[in-house]
């Protein structure tokens, strides 16, 4: 086997900051990616918005592309690398174009894929090239990788983990420094860990997006992003953190994703994640996967899920697969063969439970809502009673026994309903792995 | 799209844990496994020593070969599993004997990839046919693929993990139980976590075989399994492990390879790990491997090590990529590119060390000590002086700061020759990731 001279050449859209890291990556380790590849793998031509910003690295060798569509008809590029980002609009184009030209495309765009990845690796598959996108989940984590080919022998039970940066790095800080979450925020803002419009990623939505991937992956069903249950970290206080740690767990905002009684149950949840639990070690903007096979059991995978080196890496990883050939059906399976699978009903997902409650300390209260929980028939594990709440309140903190949401969630209803309850009750799921 | 008709007929040598393992993976989850890897994989022949003996699964549907590297030729047999295990022997003539007649091989052994992986690899690059070994390194943990495609993009700078399942097993057992290695080692071997000759594990022999391997595929380096300075667990008391804790550590035994100064450092030794490190939370008979790129920073991969299903979804792993047509050469880049890279000399490695000796409870012992570690300029972190050792002396344990082994080793030397010494001095490296 000898080294082959041709290249791959790639043309690149989009020059934040793995768009750079990548041009890093392929310059400074471009003689192993070489051997690795058994051939170069060279930048040809870029686009992004701005052609004057200073990036931090040379761009003088490369084609400079207006309108990034075009990078798709280039003679001179073999292979797209798309790092625009948004689930429409100049990427989804792009996207198209790319595998409508018989070439290979190569992306980190967690949202387009949840959104249109079906539709694109049947473009793929028609026009026989490679839809590559380790970039899009877990950043750095060859997890995509692990699920599609290192995993394929197993009937996937369940996988679940902490795909969402910005949030563990919140979760964390608040966790060692008692602050509250908008101050918290506002730091991780200032650090560059979370954007100046956080929502897609303190709302769940990022992570969200990145399950709904990892579902299609592990169960060989569509992407169905619509059918996830999402909620983000917003209402995550320090007094949660205080009251799960003395319980022994851990708050982490988890996606969960498993086939429960032949319906794909996917959720986006902060959760109580017991200390002992690999979760419980996953600390501030590290991501961690696991995934439960039926033959290999439990498989942890734990980096670092954002950030110019971590995603460059997997955009390389990629393309490497591509300049290889080593590639194949970009859903693991030809996307024919993916199943329509409903969505389970979340009301109906038997889980444990956290609820926090600020109620007035007067006597009697504790009886009005006991008695509610009762009547839903919510099976109490533990009850803590400690500790005054900002609004002159206490705090009434309970853990459940297994039982359905639905049971919670009516509970949660009358309960925020009663006089003697001064704020909305908040409500976490006890991770059950 | 659609699916081939055509199987993969495979012919599998070895029926013991794990060949029995893949039998009922590929019967259980067939329908998973022909839908993945767009089209049946199937067993056709198998061969083992004892044609008679029960393995709890239904082998009547295969051929029966007597000779193992007979399967090699047959028409029937489009891929051959090599699980029999031993550097040499039948395991080498079925491997050479497949990769000869243009077959792909899938093998677990990671023996005979120690010793032979360079000349194996060679042999298939110049048949142009597969040779995979998943499961011959951290069993289910899909590593060599993260590894070799996963962190393709990456400069390495280290690769180190928990390797051995058995000695986790004791190390952790012994951690829990307080009880001395031979007695938790009977345990593990009533329990089927030790084999009846455990020296190949608890040596740390095993562990360097997999180590040699992770070293090519990190560095592009040739397998150099002599390369490997290996010593086991026997040596580790209780005593350590207390010791250990009181000071924030676990100890485990690490396989630990890098590139220093453009040789190959590669090591198997009982190590502290901080208990804030992700391999001092990896208990029992769980594997871990960390590897550390330019790019994507530290990665984790966590699971199980061993095993029927585990080491069985690794092979199946394999034979998927085969179906596929995803492969390539064995250790990333061909074999020619691959660098013969010296190995460092272990003794000039610097590091900090944790060492317990066993004196005799009177006057100046302590300044004899000190005076020989001053003298070879060894620099100490800490002391402890505390409990009685079982034969009637006293344990000085202290750590050290950075300095080379050797100067250590010479220390100990000389410790061990005083007469207020009384049993042979216990050194161990403290991790330093």
């Amino acid at each position: 086997m000898r080294m082959s001279d041709k290249p791959l050449r790639v043309g690149l859209a989009g020059l934040g900051t793995v768009g750079a890291g990548l041009v890093k990556l392929l310059a400074e380790n471009a003689e192993l990616v070489s051997r690795r590849a058994n051939r170069p793998v060279v930048i040809t031509a870029v686009s992004a918005r701005d052609r004057t910003r200073d990036r931090g690295v040379d761009l003088s060798g490369f084609a400079w592309v207006d309108n990034a569509p075009d990078l798709a008809l280039r003679d001179d590029v073999d292979a797209v690398v798309e790092l625009i980002g948004g689930s429409n609009g100049p990427a989804l184009t792009l996207a198209k174009a790319t595998l409508g030209a018989g070439k290979p495309l190569i992306t980190a765009n967690k949202a387009m894929l949840a959104h249109h990845g079906i539709e694109l690796a049947e473009l793929a598959e028609k026009n026989n090239v490679a839809l590559k996108f380790e970039a899009a989940v877990a950043g750095g984590i060859p997890v995509i990788k692990g699920m599609r080919e290192g995993l394929a022998g197993n009937r996937v039970e369940a996988v679940y983990g902490i795909l969402n940066g910005t949030c563990n790095f919140i979760l964390s800080a608040m966790e060692r420094e008692g602050k509250p979450f908008a101050s918290v925020l506002k730091e991780a803002q200032s650090l560059g860990y979370a954007e100046a419009d956080p929502t897609f990623d303190i709302d769940g939505i990022d992570a969200a997006h990145k399950l709904s991937i990892l579902s299609s992956l592990a169960f060989g069903t569509k992407i169905n992003f619509a059918g996830v249950s999402t909620c983000g970290i917003r209402n995550v206080a320090p007094a949660d953190i205080d009251y799960a740690r003395a319980l022994g767990y851990r708050i982490r905002l988890i996606g969960t994703a498993r086939l429960e009684d032949g319906k794909l149950f996917q959720r986006v949840h902060p959760c109580l994640v017991p200390e002992t639990h690999p979760l419980a070690h996953v600390t501030d903007s590290l991501n961690a996967v696991v995934v439960e096979g039926n033959c290999v059991g439990q498989l942890v995978f734990q980096g670092r899920g954002a950030g110019e080196g971590p995603t460059a890496s997997a955009v390389a990883a990629d393309l490497i697969d591509v300049a290889r050939g080593e590639w194949g059906p970009a859903l693991s399976m030809p996307a024919h063969l993916l199943t329509d699978t409903p969505a389970a009903d979340p009301m109906k997902h038997i889980g444990r439970y956290y609820i926090r409650l600020t109620v007035v300390d007067r006597p009697g209260v504790l009886a009005e809502l006991t008695a509610i929980l009762r009547d839903l028939s919510v099976s109490v594990e533990s009850v803590i009673q400690r500790g005054s709440a900002p609004d002159g309140g206490v705090y009434f903190v309970l853990t459940t026994h297994d039982g359905p949401q639905q049971a919670i969630s009516s509970a949660l209803e009358r309960i925020g309903a009663l006089e003697s309850v001064t704020s909305a009750p908040v409500m976490m799921h006890i991770l059950d792995f």
